[in-house]
């Protein structure tokens, strides 16, 4: 296989016919970007994953109504930051249309070709006012330079923007994947997790295309976690636009299918370790790989446990090697170990074997838990299977964000 | 039915035929006692709950020996703070049954009649050494005054100990009931959740009594939650003396059960509010209510969601009426929960009402949020059964204490 190379400096306009915009429209305060439009000069082939919460945001109802009605001719995002439209009922569902129905006028499509996306506070409602004055603002600024703008206005909590470009040879023709992701909080596995948006060229069915979508979320934010908690508005979504031209991708068989798969997975795994490493107050970045299962699903559930335990995160940014809390967190992870089986390192170093203390090089661990990349890696020696999450440490920093988000 | 009246500056040695001390041998730093020793002049009818994490500590192994093989016949309890004998293999089993028959050679008695609690630490020996000197001296120091200083001697990081005693009378007798316990991490309900220790002189089957805590704790300690995480050592015993001399407890229809279970689910109740009051870096106590739940198991696990969430957790603490995080966790905590029946209050504030804001007063909110003890109540709309949990916020002293646990 042809390897991915990654486009330096590459966002989603890098992908051929794309459009986007950024811009100011009020939601969030000073003069930052919170409005975000991108638009494909042609329909796309589009799927996207949802939320699996019960309350799900009016964007979130919206978009689920586009992909049944119209998965093929898609032409446009809008996301907003500042505000999540959720909780607002029968209201909050009409002014998620009417984004919709704006952007479709102005490019001259249906509103069911739009998708809407929202993030921020629960429970009020969006400024219309300020969503319409944004709305005609980005399709001014529409530009095939406009990605980078885009991927700072869908940001919330977030440091930094979160996005990526890669491109290979597909049939002969040249084809670029690009994609933009918001967090920083609310972010756990079996949720979308996150707005994401991912843009491609390639000539793709729209059935083969969810599939690569749902098996590719699977590999990259679903194995993600900063706080254990699911939003209300998660949603990622994948637009082709099918004009680099090569022979359109009908099944897994067809010629170039797996490198697209392989492309899509690269393009969502670096946004979702990005999310992560722009956790809500994260100063380190944890990876925790569980093997030696009987089942990846088990590997999966007890390395969620290890990455979701508050106290191993905790010990995580105190730099403090206290693994038992790491084999606690296997214990109660609802997987059937052998404590006597349990091995643990942090990086190379092999602190637990046979469920016992191996070799507790104190001094060793500081020194590796000093970077900031952490590899925990536990082995159940069960099996042969495995999994692995990508999480980050919890900080008085992520306490200070989120007891005062609303102020 | 006769009231239970608290027994002011009540402990365990309230309890008639109960002796404790407590002791500093050095497994603590400073001079903190860390050695409890809580010794009956006659056998106890005992049960106990333990954790449910697969990786359990020796102590736990050990106790489950002794309840197993001679619950009729208990006759002390030893606990240890600054060290959790987890992770400790077959070593860790010798040094909790020494613990054992060194209390129980000196107390004239089998080691089977001897319960071993042990907490800190994870993943370290016990210092035998140590340990040997402080029983010794604990029961050269066993007194009927020595019960404050036993629950002084089991704290970890907890700030203040955890005690209460209650009397009535049953069958003519009165009748004591006492507890003690320690957190103040690792708590979360479905397990025992801590350590905890309950006399009482009243007279009792083994099998009722063993029924009667399983049917308190699920009340109790199985109703609260400080970090979501689930500890290996988790221990809750009852010890009946019977020294009281009522008629003996047989079934639930005995005259006095049912004001017997319900001092003890008093006691059980109080300990575990108390845990949670004097969780890690606390600074509020959460009563998270669920009502209008189609079953009490739903109730249950839609608030376990709202109490776990970090994100609700810091809200409060930054006294951030941000009742979205409240209605996003009730959405994903796996119950079918229809989003347009929700209702939510702070207090008696009725912020949302039909899943949409209803009463948003956000001074009023402050207010509320300002007080030591929030109550967060939820109205699903779908039936009748409720539930409550109980939980305190996440705080910059959370992560603090968390961070340099063993430094």
């Amino acid at each position: 296989m042809t390897p991915w190379s990654t486009v330096e400096g590459g966002c989603i306009t890098s992908v051929r016919g794309f459009q986007a915009a950024g811009v100011h429209c009020g939601l969030k305060a000073g003069s930052e970007l919170d409005l975000a439009l991108v638009v494909s000069e042609v329909p796309c082939r589009t799927a996207a994953v949802f939320t699996t919460n019960r309350v799900q945001a009016a964007p979130v109802l919206w978009d689920k109504e586009v992909i049944t009605i119209s998965p093929e001719v898609v032409r446009a995002v809008v996301i907003n930051a500042g505000c999540a439209n959720a909780c607002t009922g029968q209201q909050g569902l009409r002014d998620a249309r009417e984004m919709a129905r704006q952007v479709a006028l102005a490019i001259r499509t249906g509103p069911h070709a739009v998708l809407v996306m929202s993030t921020g506070v629960i429970g009020e409602r969006l400024d219309m006012e300020k969503i319409r004055a944004g709305i005609s603002a980005a399709i001014q600024g529409l530009s095939t330079e406009g990605g980078h703008e885009a991927a700072r206005a869908i940001m919330t909590t977030d440091t930094r923007p979160k996005e990526v470009a890669v491109g290979v040879e597909i049939g002969g023709r040249q084809v670029v994947i690009a994609g933009m992701c918001k967090g920083a909080g609310m972010i756990h596995p079996q949720m979308a997790t996150l707005l994401g948006l991912i843009v491609t060229d390639v000539a793709i069915g729209q059935p083969l295309l969810e599939q690569a979508l749902r098996q590719t979320v699977e590999a990259s934010f679903h194995r993600i976690t900063v706080d254990g908690d699911m939003s209300t508005n998660d949603t990622v979504a994948v637009l082709a636009n099918g004009l680099a031209g090569n022979e359109e991708l009908k099944n897994e068989q067809s010629e170039g299918y797996a490198e697209f798969l392989r492309g899509l997975t690269l393009v969502a795994s670096e946004l979702a370790k990005g999310l992560v490493r722009d956790g809500e107050g994260a100063s380190k970045f944890i990876e925790v790989r569980v093997r030696g299962a009987r089942t990846e699903v088990e590997a999966k559930q007890a390395a969620v446990a290890v990455a979701t335990s508050n106290l191993v995160k905790t010990a995580i940014y105190g730099r403090d090697a206290n693994w038992g809390r790491v084999i606690c967190a296997v214990g109660y992870s609802g997987v059937e170990v052998d404590p006597d089986r349990l091995s643990l390192w942090f990086g190379d170093l092999h602190l637990v074997k046979d469920g016992q203390p191996y070799d507790v090089d104190e001094e060793r661990a500081l020194e590796i838990l000093s970077q900031d990349e952490i590899a925990i890696t536990v082995d159940l020696g069960q099996g042969q299977a495995e999994a692995t999450i990508w999480t980050c440490d919890l900080t008085h920093e992520y306490v200070t964000i989120n007891a005062h988000y609303r102020t």
